[in-house]
């Protein structure tokens, strides 16, 4: 959860000197959807991640390594989020958005795999019907998470505002859409 | 309890060289009032969190969500903190103290979302009564939160200093008043 | 432990370029001092801290607030370390040492404080003989604490250089003296 | 783990300005190179540690300091890794790249100590044949961690890239090589 500490810089004196303070603070919108998109991800990574680590039954090696993987990306997460709140509104915006989508794009393929592996090697034998099942829809959701943030991912090319506006909803739509059985 | 490291900026060698360093320590008093304030708030916040949870029999998920929008605004204290830090001297004043009593208006209406669902539909149907009684009084405690910080944040658009010590005063307030029961 | 991360700040490229990266590095030698002094310091209020929670049988309402105050003092030293890093080669170096041994001075108060509440309150009162003993020999040990640090904060009056050893010796002594008990 | 959490910064505007931002954060691979570095071998000494901290049935004094020696170490990564980030296309890299390998080779040297310490005293009289067999299986394989990483220390005068790839490369060479037991 500390991961999620994300700072927003507090506007210069001489922005403020220029223009007022509540200007200033609405010109960093973007650095608020940053914010709230990267914060959003964040947790909802932790949330499924938490979910999987009590279903199952045992670790292993490439699951450590898996983990590590998707932890490396998650701890990444802060410098695309920087990045694009200080560029979003600049004429470079687009590497911003390819570089803060692509990273997502990136956690979604380390957590597929992560599910993946332990979906087919982790469950115990003896695992009840409740817990296969909920497993079985797991992996049907999953399934949509890599193709949609790749579409996210594309969409950067074309609009960078957009293309975050997908990561926030897409975040709120995991956060939202969870199997019937862990409900 | 990580999100209350608050950075307070040293002072600049330009500044001690024409101040010196006491006058500049001194001078910082806006810092060490916006540190502790926060500091004393999102204390409050984790211990009357660790309450909730200590009552509550199980979790479902719109407690998640509520719980998710309460973390989201604790995680947003650091930057109306230094905001406040920054400005709180300056001309534009109002909107930093605006911004930092309607954050924590946020997080009491946020705190107050998440204690009403919890109340109402977490506590389990066995519950004893020393615990019905607790939840009472906790129900009767929390009604005053959101009023006094909306009070906090009117205040804010007549007194910039007022405000800030009207929130100080109130976590510790709502630090040395708890319930009976949980005494 | 999260508190313990203190930044030490890379030396500028106006600087290397003038004097050379090895002694940028070395001119920092003020920062590793705050770092390792302020470090270990932090490292002995923890494991003290740890060793508390484990003799008391339960906690109360007076024993939160100094705790809660004592995590405040923990959560402002870095401010008071980068201070001295900043500071201690600078005409103004006394008051950045005023500061910095003072917060372990007010510490070590609250630490007193914590304590003295704790053993007088909070042992049960069918603690084993051990326990009592283990509690008397901590009190014994703790009456240095203040006096030593009121010590160290004295010396900062007449060198700033060795008060700050004085707390580096301060924080090493402690980590090594435990109580027989302990061991 | 929150350790972990390196900084890497965002290109300034004016840099920007003049090559693009793309070519800006290209230009970032040093900082890359660290974080990915860093990042891999804390988690790898955060595994291990965790490893020792299984198999030991105790802890005394001694353990504590030397796992207090450690943590230091692991505390002051940031800042040679900010370092190396800064300054590896410098001409003075070579002492930033010493300064990195250096710090690791303090953490195998602190490793082996603790592990000495933990190996030799802290296993339980009565453990188990599996236990002992690990324990000398780990200590089979960290007596190549000193060594190595000395040898990455010397690199460091050479040629200070492949110096840090070769921290990337035994980081990466610990993770993949357990003892037997404990896969």
């Amino acid at each position: 959860m500390t991961l999620l500490v994300i700072e927003i810089k507090v506007p210069s004196h001489e922005l403020v000197a220029s223009q007022g303070l509540a200007p200033s603070l609405a010109a960093l919108w973007p650095s608020y959807l940053a914010f709230v998109t990267s914060f959003l991800t964040v947790l909802v990574i932790w949330a499924h991640h938490h979910l999987i680590f009590g279903l199952i039954a045992k670790d292993d090696h490439p699951f450590l390594y898996w983990n590590g993987l998707l932890l490396l990306c998650v701890t990444f997460v802060p410098f695309p989020t920087a990045l694009l709140a200080e560029y979003l509104l600049h004429a470079d915006a687009r590497v911003a958005a390819n570089l803060y989508t692509g990273t997502f794009l990136a956690i979604s393929l380390a957590f597929a795999a992560l599910w993946r592996h332990a979906s087919t090697k982790l469950l115990s034998d003896d695992a009840s019907d409740a817990r296969r099942s909920e497993a079985r829809q797991i992996t049907r959701q999953y399934r949509f998470g890599a193709p949609l943030y790749l579409g996210a991912f594309g969409v950067s090319f074309v609009s960078e505002a957009w293309s975050v506006a997908a990561c926030l909803l897409l975040a709120v739509f995991f956060a939202l859409w969870r199997s019937p059985a862990t409900k």
